[in-house]
């Protein structure tokens, strides 16, 4: 369903969004801490009270993706209902609670010649975000700008419209209750695709950021054709290395959460590496609980020789982000090897190393080139709430600005202040 | 001239510039602080060393440039003599004895299971740097990148090739010299345009980030075609107000400045804006100071009423950069209105507030929104060397990853180190 198709519609309706979210900008931008958290609260307010009727919406939108035929897995992340509208709700309660990240000054230092100066955090501008399925980004991404002092201009998938339209109102509610503008979180009313390309192209200047959140497909495209920055999240191909002094016990009970634990998600590990000295004695056991989880395990030639009745992995099983209960399975040289191997397929997402040798894991966490490198604990901790960020956004993969999860504080840029006595600089 | 134009080997070329550039790049990264210090004193020692060299070299840049009658503000740029040579010498000394930015920890935390968390700076891989006229970006460029553990790739303007080549040259001896690869910091040897736009595409995936530094067409055009992260350094348009409660002598002293210590720098004001309270006042007497300096003065109506001698501004001139000692002089009616003449002409560069009112200032600090925002002080202070940053490969005017002068640091991403015991992650 289309509901704007006029191209010469289009290009005024979209660069009117980008001029009210860089006017509305400059209101959040000065909005202080506690006006955003009350917009915040009053945001779950709304949505809790809003409850019924987006979770009527939503049933619209899930009629339509099941004449679509879409996969099982599309239609659950589709899916609200009481318990998951309440959640957004709850998360919306937490970011408010968060402390705020404008304002808070990085570092301060004065100068021989009596200047002060501070690194402060302040807000990016305007963010474009463009999304698909989950109707709960259009709240999460929404209160993450408000906090972080950021308009926003939302896009959805057209899968979820009618969802995100009920979730959006119950926002605008929230900022409209404090005396923020409305069009400080703005959601594209209209799935014509051209839409993603002018947003992709800035709007005229008033857009500073793209974040998509999607499959490869979307992230390719907007790769390819934004004209402003992006803060993308690619695919998390991540490793768990049971080095040679591994705690067995440990590397039992690490790789199976940091498989199993959820197997979609992009911090779930994909291949377990494994030193040939302790290869022998653990892949056993690891195949056996694994394999009664329901997880297909593929090795490479070692490992296909320790268990025979392993499928051998292809060339390509080690590339693939698999997002399902298959894991691959090498037996690595020794830590250089674990740590080529990791360099060759690695998404540079998060990497584990399990091992009682604090010299090996310094060794790994130093030069595996990694957003987040890990000692002995499950990659599934690979998440913004996990590091306390409170909320994330996603997980960047790039390596410019933001670097892992996405959280409030990410979404700012800094200024310097500098503080003089009426200094002059020498000729 | 042009060195190289069959295009399928210009394409070879550059891709085996960025595999190599990788390669080094992997290598600059897990460098220890000392033997990248060794190597930029190495360099230092060579450029002294291949000084009649070098100057030899750019004299033959210089006579092609008088050949095509290259303005002599150009010819200025690409001028080096032994004192020059020496500068860039020393400045590869200094950079050489600044601290590593890479390896220090930002920030480190743990959770309440155990988890130890620390935000590590990292280096960004391969930078790209596309500059014009002054050889001395190559040996700075060059340096910066090593101190911070990044391989560089380097294209110059054609007007500077021999004088670039031969400092390059000295360069990769240092290199050389300790151990590093000698790709670590390439040249690009042609002076084809089509490598540039190759370059702007990333060569494949091995290039992380642009920094163009350059004229207005330069930007314009790597802002358009990079297909990966750009650091641009657009305009200076830098405003000095005088706020109503300004003391009248420093506020004589720090305009003078701000427009006339050097009027070719970014950090230059030209724009001064003053409140009516104190306009019939003070500008009298700033502009006898600044006319008997060679200044030409070009007001807004009400500036041209208090002085009828002043050239009446245009438009136009309130959003130029003129590098030039023009100054443009608006009356403004408080605080707001200049930080509304900010907003509407600024580059978001550099702007100052002159008072002796706290409260007045904390304000503008706060509202004005500029890379770097100034009370009491000249806005000259837009200088990496003054912010204690030992060097700068320019200043960032855009909001993402880095904001005002880019020094060592700013060359650099970061990376999240966990340490666990064993943690895993609860369904």
């Amino acid at each position: 369903m289309t509901l704007m198709t006029d191209p010469q519609n289009l290009n005024a309706y979209m660069a009117d969004i980008g001029r009210s979210a860089k006017a509305a900008a400059n209101e959040l931008r000065l909005a202080s801490s506690d006006t955003k958290a009350k917009a915040l609260n009053a945001m779950a307010k709304y949505i809790h009270e809003d409850r019924a009727f987006i979770e009527a919406e939503n049933l619209r939108d899930m009629q339509a993706a099941r004449k679509k035929a879409l996969s099982e897995a599309m239609l659950d992340r589709l899916a609200l209902n009481e318990a998951r509208i309440e959640n957004i709700a709850s998360g919306l309660k937490a970011i408010a609670a968060l402390p705020d990240p404008v304002g808070a000054v990085e570092k301060d230092w004065v100068q021989p010649n009596g200047l002060k100066f501070s690194k402060v955090k302040t807000p990016i501008g305007v963010i474009g975000m463009i999304y698909e399925s989950r109707p709960n980004v259009t709240a999460d991404a929404g209160a993450l700008s408000v906090k972080s002092g950021n308009a926003c201009v939302l896009r959805g998938g057209s899968e979820s419209i009618n969802s995100n339209r009920a979730i959006h109102a119950s926002l605008v509610k929230g900022l409209e209750e404090v005396g923020l503008p409305a069009t400080a979180i703005q959601l594209i009313n209209t799935t014509d695709r051209d839409a993603v390309g002018l947003l992709l192209g800035g709007l005229g200047n008033t857009v500073d950021l793209i974040i998509p959140r999607g499959g490869k497909n979307l992230i390719a495209r907007v790769q390819k054709d934004a004209r402003i920055p992006v803060l993308a999240h690619l695919e998390g191909l991540c490793h768990s290395y049971i080095h040679h002094a591994a705690d067995r016990s440990k590397a039992l009970d690490i790789v199976e959460n940091a498989k199993m634990r959820r197997t979609g998600v992009c911090g779930s590990t994909e291949t377990v590496l494994i030193d040939p000295e302790i290869a022998g004695s653990i892949l056993p056991d690891l195949s056996n609980r694994l394999t009664s989880l329901g997880c297909e395990l593929r090795g490479d030639v070692q490992a296909c020789r320790i268990i025979p009745t392993i499928e051998p992995a292809s060339e390509s099983d080690f590339a693939t982000e698999h997002l399902a209960p298959i894991l691959n399975v090498a037996i690595v040289n020794n830590i250089d090897g674990a740590l080529q191997h990791i360099a060759k397929y690695g998404s540079g997402h998060t990497d584990a190393i399990i091992t009682e040798d604090a010299k090996a894991a310094d060794k790994f966490l130093s030069e595996v080139d990694s957003a987040i490198c890990i000692h002995n604990a499950s990659t599934q901790f690979a998440d913004g709430g996990e590091f306390g960020f409170g909320a994330e956004i996603g997980i960047a993969t790039g390596r410019l600005h933001a670097r892992g999860p996405v959280g409030a504080e990410h979404l700012t840029t800094y200024k310097y202040q500098l503080r003089g006595t009426g200094q002059i600089r020498p000729k």
